[in-house]
């Protein structure tokens, strides 16, 4: 379906909702089109590009329409290689602690990296010309979400400064490929080092206003407090989703695996999210009780995740094994999803656990 | 002494190292002057203003020789409310959980906030003209640390992206009066959001140069993995500090505080460092099994603490209250002094805890 390997996990199909197994996603750099997670709330747009244009509007000098031609032809192209990650990404283990009901039970798939091709985002503001009272920048599209309240087509924001960051595209090619319908085609908006929501696919329409969107998903991607209802909230009800905090996960071993006691490799991803990198990643084999630091890769840029690795002899018996990231300022992720449980599942950033049993 | 309250909490006179008991800092958004903590890796030093030349070289167009009063003159005054963090701040708890030779055991008191006036350093920087291969901005002092190996004048560097950023001055004044000798007279350094460690006072050189800093306590404010040696260690060994991670205190009732039983008010401050801001304080009367939401101020700016309060009824009997805070991008603060410690006793970010005894 949509071209995607035959092992994804496949949540649903109107939206389409999928992950890659966590350990398809273990030791690639970029991850394959067929690999790329799927995140959706309202259909995937079919757009012939020759008749689509792109509206950029709102607090501008200049009112825009362009064609995909007249974006190509007007603007330098630019590449960023960039980890998209989903709000809701490791949920699983949230719900594990505390149900959330009519949420997808996202494991840690929902995190994949691809070298994105397209305008930058300040270049087409700046043909604009953005006047003094902008202060964010909404993205609209088409596709129309029945989960919304009331249905609308799905929309966002990110503040001016971010998105004068020459970092942000308006994309039409990952992977150096065109990009799929799936993934947003004829362009899409890509926020690196922000959640996956804010990076709208379908793009049709740039707006420069005063405030940020008003769009249901705009708000509806706010960690809540506990206590909260997940079905009414306003904009000053949470803390409202933008740069993703620093988390990890362990690709491989897989969750509850049998392995043979002895000599086993941990492998996985860390990410920083917003404009810092991962400086290192502890493991325990143990439950906690030893860490060591695992080998990192270097970051590439401060826009993608970095794999890492450790290798241990795990004695016959159950194990917990345990991952947690340290970024550039020296955060550490906390402990424990009681600490970070929210009505919604969003951002769940605890260490990252997988139960294996080693047989001998 | 220094013009400092008497009851400051001094470690040592020579170098003077001095913090504000908490209750001190308590519901006071800008710190007095005689209650500004004072941490130093030297003498204070006693520069005659009139003879001072600021000199700015290294990778740059033209090299500067500035008096206070042409930098006065030459360049617009700015001011900045910024709160300063030392990286030691709260390694008291970091000793109670495992020992920490030959460092000073601050509490929460190394963090204040001033008003201060002086000209932009990316205006100095602008005017000297900085060379693209220009990455990095160090800071000289004169106070010859006998700390450091060899010993030498204290010093330090922060990137470029941080050095051009508006809101890093190079200060004559703080709450409106002239710098005292204390606090780095006659020009200091002060780079909101990042570890007072770079923050360099009796300021004499700024270099523009490609590499950081090489003076001894670039790299000595780092986080070392827990089993390095603190005594040997270079740039790669650990995660050198930049800016500041969240952090939160209870600043009070005082730490073992007797308190009579009934309606008690929890207060303390929270700052995310960096350029983030505080989102959230949820505050636990019982140690952690039942949490509230603090009522936290709004932030003034992404460079400046959020005090916050609570109320509990509290019944006789010992009880450990609990603060953590959550930053704007949902990131929140580990849990434990177990996961954060590390050799050199920098930025215990761990919740706050403090013991109370109630009494009927």
């Amino acid at each position: 379906m949509w071209d995607k390997r035959g092992d994804m996990v496949v949540y649903g199909t109107e939206p389409y909702n999928a992950e890659p197994p966590p350990g398809a996603l273990a030791g690639q750099f970029l991850t394959r089109l067929d690999t790329f997670y799927a995140r959706n709330h309202g259909p995937i747009q079919q757009i012939d590009a020759a008749g689509w244009r792109l509206r950029v509007d709102g607090l501008v000098d200049r009112t825009l329409e362009l064609s995909l031609e007249e974006l190509r032809r007007r603007f330098p192209e630019r590449k960023v290689v960039a980890t998209l990650q989903c709000a809701g990404n490791r949920r699983a283990d949230l719900q594990e602690f505390h149900v959330i009901p009519g949420e997808v039970p996202w494991g840690p798939g929902t995190t994949s990296t691809a070298s994105w091709s397209g305008v930058s985002l300040a270049d087409v503001l700046a043909e604009a010309g953005l006047q003094v009272r902008a202060a964010h920048i909404a993205f609209a599209s088409t596709d129309v979400s029945q989960e919304a309240d009331p249905p609308q087509p799905y929309g966002g924001s990110i503040p001016v400064a971010k998105a004068t960051s020459s970092e942000v595209l308006l994309a039409w090619a990952m992977n150096g490929q065109a990009l799929p319908a799936a993934h947003g085609a004829p362009l899409r908006v890509v926020v690196p080092g922000w959640i996956g929501a804010r990076s709208v696919k379908w793009l049709q329409r740039v707006t420069a206003q005063a405030e940020p969107s008003d769009n249901y998903f705009q708000t509806a991607y706010s960690v809540l407090p506990p206590e909260a209802d997940p079905h009414k909230f306003g904009p000053g009800d949470g803390i409202i989703l933008g740069p993703v905090a620093l988390n990890c996960a362990i690709l491989r071993p897989d969750k509850d695996a049998r392995l043979p006691a002895g000599a086993t490799e941990v492998t996985g991803y860390a990410f920083a999210g917003d404009d810092r990198t991962v400086a290192r990643v502890d493991v325990s084999p143990d439950g906690g009780s030893t860490w060591i630091q695992a080998g990192l890769d270097a970051p590439e840029s401060p826009w993608t995740w970095q794999h890492w690795r450790a290798t241990f002899t795990l004695p016959a018996g159950e194990r917990e094994l345990i991952a947690r990231a340290w970024d550039s300022t020296s955060a550490v992720q906390p402990e424990s999803p009681a600490t970070v449980w929210n009505p919604k599942g969003y951002a769940n950033n605890s260490w990252a656990r997988v139960h294996v049993t080693c047989h001998p």
